[in-house]
């Protein structure tokens, strides 16, 4: 694993949460993207090499808003950023660990995604995340 | 804020939690360091420029043993670098977030740190640190 790419923070108001979160950084959200097929809206901030993602449910059914109504608001997950994310996808389902996506899926921030079941990673929610590098023209 | 300094997690069992990520990070963790005064046994990892650092009470009257009865295994915390924690802890203070600690206490890793109250954090326990640097000789 690379790095910690961002940290996802759950929220029910984006608004709000934007405000919140840009007076405890002390800076502003870059941008804002939603990603129609989970569902959910995210605003970014960076705080020098880390983003913080926070994700607000678009739909009652999405992921984002059934975990809200049973944990709340708060920490969601850690992406890190691989390098291949097939290999690393290869390896860790050989150490035993489930993964919740067997290919990888479209994240935010032109990003493909896999999430690891958080039962066998200590409740930790964690994505791999690789960059979707364009084609040289 | 400098930068994402540590993600803190709650483990129940140490020497489990350090196998368990030790194969999720492919890589060992590089120091284990006991911090009295809070009742916590630390073990570091670090990915590129972020740690993480696992978390085991070593008293069921700490805040780790009674965040763990309360929560269970997972995500504990976020730490940002700051370059001076009094200065930080002023302006959080005036733009109405709570401090748990009213002045800087010792934390692991040679650091001075303070906790935000996650009521005020949109359920995310923040904590600050500061290196604390050796006078020159």
């Amino acid at each position: 694993m690379k790095n910690v790419e961002h940290i996802g923070i759950a929220v029910r108001d984006m608004e709000a949460a934007e405000k919140l979160f840009g007076s405890l950084f002390n800076t502003q959200p870059y941008k804002r993207e939603t990603v129609e097929s989970e569902s959910v809206e995210t605003s970014f901030f960076k705080i020098n090499q880390t983003k913080i993602e926070l994700l607000e449910a678009t739909n009652p059914d999405s992921a984002i808003a059934k975990f809200l109504e049973k944990k709340g608001e708060g920490f969601h997950h850690i992406a890190f950023e691989v390098e291949d994310i097939l290999s690393e996808m290869e390896r860790l389902k050989k150490e035993g660990f489930v993964l919740l996506n067997e290919t990888p899926k479209n994240g935010a921030d032109n990003k493909l995604v896999c999430f690891l079941h958080p039962k066998g990673t200590n409740g930790v929610l964690i994505e791999l995340c690789q960059e979707i590098k364009k084609p040289d023209l």
